[in-house]
């Protein structure tokens, strides 16, 4: 990595566990996190002591390089002179983090792989991938000519810790927080500490290896003047018993691991299984056409979903949830249909999992109404809400966390008709991509009755129908609903009328038709693409020729520009539907439309940043950058825009994590680099789409 | 409560639940905690909304009175004007602690009584004593021609909130948080909200009451003009499962209440009937004659006393834990043997529970050395360990979590002399106060083991012993050990010649005595005896009459005049042992001095502030009130010198609490009336001894 962006957060987390050993960032907070929305509030100590007493450290904590921030139990009185490593090199690749300084090698994998599906994979490769583990290979190359002892260490004022007791610990040498949190090493000469402080467990204070009363712990290991030692850590987290409320359920995780020695036990033993993993995955990214930056933005985003992904329990099935980064909503469906094409490369398993979650549970069928005469109801039909709860508690049957009635167009309303497309552009994609038969016939009911539910938001009067959103659901109390832009000015944020919405009409459109006719619905699915050809006409024809784009919402005063209108063009085409995206197909006047649009507005007096990175909306310095990857594959790939192909955008992207979120891990809004919202982010992982290019 | 003086901070707990309802303090963070070491994090919201819109409220939250501070989500754009109460009464009674305003009463309850003795009580008993709950009644007096909405909410930054659904809340109407806190009442009219903010709920944002985004939650109720309405809360606390590591244990509760709904349904049931328990203790305490100082510091170290206490169950067996305040060490000895009255008082099994626990886990036998010749050790003896654990983490058998070894007299350095000296007192009392044969007689042995040790440490050589302990543990290291009075100089700290703890030999060798003897075990008991009039005469004849008092330290060296070389006398009193304290007695000339001592000393040129308040060393600024208030008894009540009856000194003690340790209830050391440790701490239950002069 460049020397001056190499210190940022990065999650490195197992898979559903919602869990996180955060590191990387200059002198902040980090460490193992349990259910997070943010790192860890403590500190990482890794590096070694050397022949002159002196120790020597990552700069991965708290006040690193400010000696009046440096942290000190009132008691410790323990005073060895510390020194910062310089010249630190980091590679930052898919599955591992290593960081390189003289005499030491910090390497964190954490390997990512297939999630399988639980209802038939067998139980060994259950437990496999859901083992809560990330591993550390620690590496003290001691080229001099006097004895040096190395250190891996975590701290936390709140976290008292127990070291593994020899009875059950299989050999292991370690430390463990409440039962939850744990760090541990077969590796021969390690020996567990807990202390005030690494400096007051390297000066012997107290002659105890472990003090209990000691915030910080971790490994030791004597490093011979002229030796190479390297020392393996798996890094545990388990949380036992029901942890979700409302509806109790537990991880999937304790189906396969009895508590957290067995899972540190199991991860030391298959470390060598997970670093080839980790390894196998390091090697596809460098080998794939990525440039430097782009692998850099997918490996970031990579880890950012894992960390937030939450594989549970009801007793009886699978429930996978994604959480919202810092938010902590579960399985917001705006980003579920962002996530769609990871998970659908990963374990297809998981989106049809949320799918049906959605609709035992969050789905509802609502009135709508006109804004206009906002005091008379209509028949809507059925619809999701927003997400299914937050910080494991489990909204209501049919209500979100998130929504509230009686607002208008601002953050909090209802988003009722972004999440019907979402839901049917998810369904439509699985079925597509998985030609899961069963599932399909399941949804033919569902499917129909949101194709309805959309004809109906257009107008309940099949006459006055004009292919895009115009009524609002009555959930909004006579407000008006917004899209998954909430924080966005009225070009992306207002639902009705808007091109980005109107585009996944669309597309939605087209993705019942191609359902419902494969299960030989073919009276539905041709008003399904009676539908589509009335929004893309609809859409074609409000291309402004004066402005030189379609404006953003198509209520005769916006002349915002933005970069979604081609969002949803992705839809048909990662359905197989190429005929759709054609400029020669049956909305070839709407494709072209959109290429001229993203031509047009794709340069700095509209749609870009002087420094090449993309702006989704010519009135408004805000930014998703999971919405930015997208759109950039769909100019790129769908619409063979050259233009999208831009590796100053991708370095400024990528400056945009590493120097502007940097203390946030992956972070998807931003306002001219700087990160406002959405930190510590699932949803960047829309660019596993490039790998396609 | 003094105007200037009714804003502090207070504990109101459950008995046995490690829980607290935090709240008093002006413009500081409190809350529901569990298991902490100091005031939760959060924020409470009490009081109506006025006919003007206005919000009025009691100043309990973290920047109250400055705007600039006032906790806002940064999506919370609700503005309606606050206005804090003036004019706040306080009445800080035994288990009510009321806020009074124009229009409002704020009431919290916490009704403490015996915890029955598991092995003997009926089940109705146990669950009505575990119940983990405290009560609060809120009355609002509209005496206004406008309606006013009158709210009780808690709020915290990580905290999401679920309603009480209707299917399983019996009724009641409430707000949880993660199954483990909750708010619940069944008066008539009240609501259940959670949102941003009670401003945002005031203000309907959202048109929804219960806002799961939102970290403010709690009930509100219509108070129409003219009006007098009371709510009644239940406030609930819960943790599930096992809670404690390295051996582990669940709540007490948990054998009685299902959940947290139980706790909130079971405390509304029984509201009237806590209510009645706490008005009686609140009687008694005013019926006392305890002046009014007197009186506070009871309440408040009660408060502090519960807030602190751990009911749990192994599985087989009732395990009684207190944890130590700030540092949540687990059964500290030399605590326990502080808090003895109070629990002999209140529930002897917990003194006899916590004494098998030492005995069984956390006793051992060590070697001891001369510390002129520390290459060579003796034979020890028995003694006990500094605590259990730490943080719910049991500390591994033989150990506690806060001695280390290598240090001489500094703190974390051992106590096993006093530790030994502190169980054997708390033995002698328990079995002199409930005549418990059956314990008795099993602890024959282990007496015989305690008398033989005490010996040891005095000197291996039966020739060479001359009362008071001279060698010190191998467990040390070669260093040296300190008492309870740990951060002190050594005219406290240091253990060895140290005339408080020779005083505790004293003791000791009396409690020895008695049981066996009632044991008929003759002949070790007049070894006892023996040692006891050694001990006696040693520090009788130690008053140096150049001072005018027993120097602290028996080394020739120290001048330090110190109060608690009268402490130890408490205990043969306690047994019944007049005798023994007696001017007349066998040890008449130990009492003599002892009184002449303390009387020289009790002045502002030794050991008194200016103010008169006490101060434990004429050569520390740094008092311990627990033991301040133990030697008042002592003095007072055993030593009957009037001197130590000081109005000024409790007003003094008030002050230290009321004024300096006001953010941290109840305080234990201070430094010329400032908190410097042990806060928010059980020990100051001593002064339970008042009410028996």
């Amino acid at each position: 990595m460049e020397q001056n962006q190499q210190f940022f957060h990065a999650h490195h987390s197992p898979m559903g566990a919602l869990a996180s050993f955060t590191v990387g960032e200059f002198g902040e907070h980090g460490g193992m996190g349990l259910e997070l929305g943010a790192p860890f509030a403590g500190n990482v100590f890794v590096g070694y002591q050397d022949g002159e007493g002196v120790v020597n450290a990552f700069p991965f904590y708290k006040g690193a390089n400010d000696q009046s921030e440096r942290y000190v139990q009132k008691d410790d009185t323990s005073s060895l002179t510390e020194r910062l490593f310089d010249d630190i090199q980091r590679d930052y690749a898919w599955a591992s983090d290593t960081f390189a300084a003289p005499g030491i090698s910090f390497k964190v994998l954490s390997p990512f792989f297939e999630v399988p599906d639980p209802s038939l994979a067998e139980h060994k490769k259950l437990k496999q991938a859901s083992c809560p583990a990330v591993y550390v290979e620690l590496s003290f190359n001691n080229a001099s000519d006097k004895d040096w002892t190395g250190f891996f260490a975590l701290q936390g004022d709140e976290l008292r810790w127990n070291k593994l007791l020899d009875g059950d610990a299989n050999g292991m040498v370690g430390v463990t927080c409440r039962d939850s949190i744990g760090i541990a090493t077969q590796t021969p000469g390690a020996r567990a500490f807990s202390h005030f402080s690494v400096q007051s467990a390297l000066s012997k204070m107290g002659n105890n290896d472990c003090f209990m009363l000691g915030p910080t712990a971790g490994v030791m290991i004597d490093v011979k003047a002229g030796e190479t030692v390297t020392l393996r850590l798996a890094l545990g987290f388990y949380l036992g018993g029901n942890v979700t409320f409302n509806r109790a359920m537990q991880y999937y995780y304790t189906q396969h691991f009895t508590g957290l020695t067995d899972v540190l036990a199991y991860g030391l033993e298959h470390f060598d299984s997970y670093a080839a993993i980790a390894e196998a995955s390091d090697k596809q990214l460098r080998a794939s056409k990525l440039n430097s930056h782009q692998q850099f933005l997918l490996a970031h985003a990579t880890r950012s979903y894992y960390g937030s992904t939450q594989w549970l329990f009801d007793g009886t099935e699978p429930v996978w949830v994604v959480n919202e980064g810092e938010y902590l909503m579960m399985n917001t469906l705006d980003l579920t249909v962002d996530m769609l094409f990871f998970e659908m490369q990963q374990n297809p398993w998981t989106v049809k999992n949320t799918l049906e979650q959605f609709l035992k549970q969050y789905s509802f069928y609502d009135e709508i109404f006109d804004p206009a005469k906002p005091e008379q109801n209509y028949k809507g039909g059925i619809s999701f809400t927003h997400d299914m709860g937050v910080s494991n508690n489990w909204s209501p049957k049919g209500h979100s966390s998130y929504e509230v009635a009686g607002l208008d167009r601002v953050c909090f309303s209802h988003m009722t008709y972004e999440q019907l497309t979402n839901w049917v552009l998810c369904c439509g994609v699985y079925i597509s991509k998985t030609n899961d038969q069963d599932f399909a016939i399941e949804q033919r009911g569902t499917l129909i009755d949101c194709l309805q539910s959309l004809l109906n938001r257009d107008h309940p009067d099949a006459e006055l129908r004009d292919g895009i959103m115009s009524f609002e659901s009555a959930r909004t109390e006579q407000g008006g609903e917004i899209t998954t832009y909430d924080s966005l000015d009225h070009s992306l944020g207002q639902a009705r009328g808007n091109i980005y919405l109107a585009g996944k009409s669309w597309a939605a459109y087209l993705a019942i038709a191609k359902v419902l006719q494969d299960l030989g619905e073919s009276e539905q699915a041709e008003i399904a693409l009676a539908a589509a050809k009335r929004c893309a006409d609809k859409l074609s024809n409000s291309f402004d020729t004066q402005l030189g784009y379609i404006p953003a919402v198509l209520d005769g005063h916006s002349t915002s520009a933005i970069i979604p209108a081609i969002e949803a063009i992705v839809y048909p085409y990662e359905m197989g539907l190429l005929e759709a995206v054609s400029e020669q197909g049956p909305y070839g006047e709407y494709i072209k439309v959109l290429k001229t649009h993203l031509k047009y507005i794709l340069n700095d007096e509209h749609c870009l940043y002087p420094d090449g990175a993309w702006k989704l909306s010519s009135t408004a310095d805000n930014s998703w950058v999971s919405k930015i990857y997208l759109n950039q594959y769909v100019a790129r790939k769908v619409l063979n825009i050259d233009l999208a192909n831009s590796v100053e955008a991708d370095a400024a992207h990528q400056r945009w994590q590493t120097l502007g979120a940097s203390k946030h891990a992956c972070c998807d809004q931003f306002s001219s680099g700087k990160p406002i919202g959405s930190l510590y982010y699932p949803r960047c992982v829309t660019n596993i789409l490039w790998l396609n290019e």
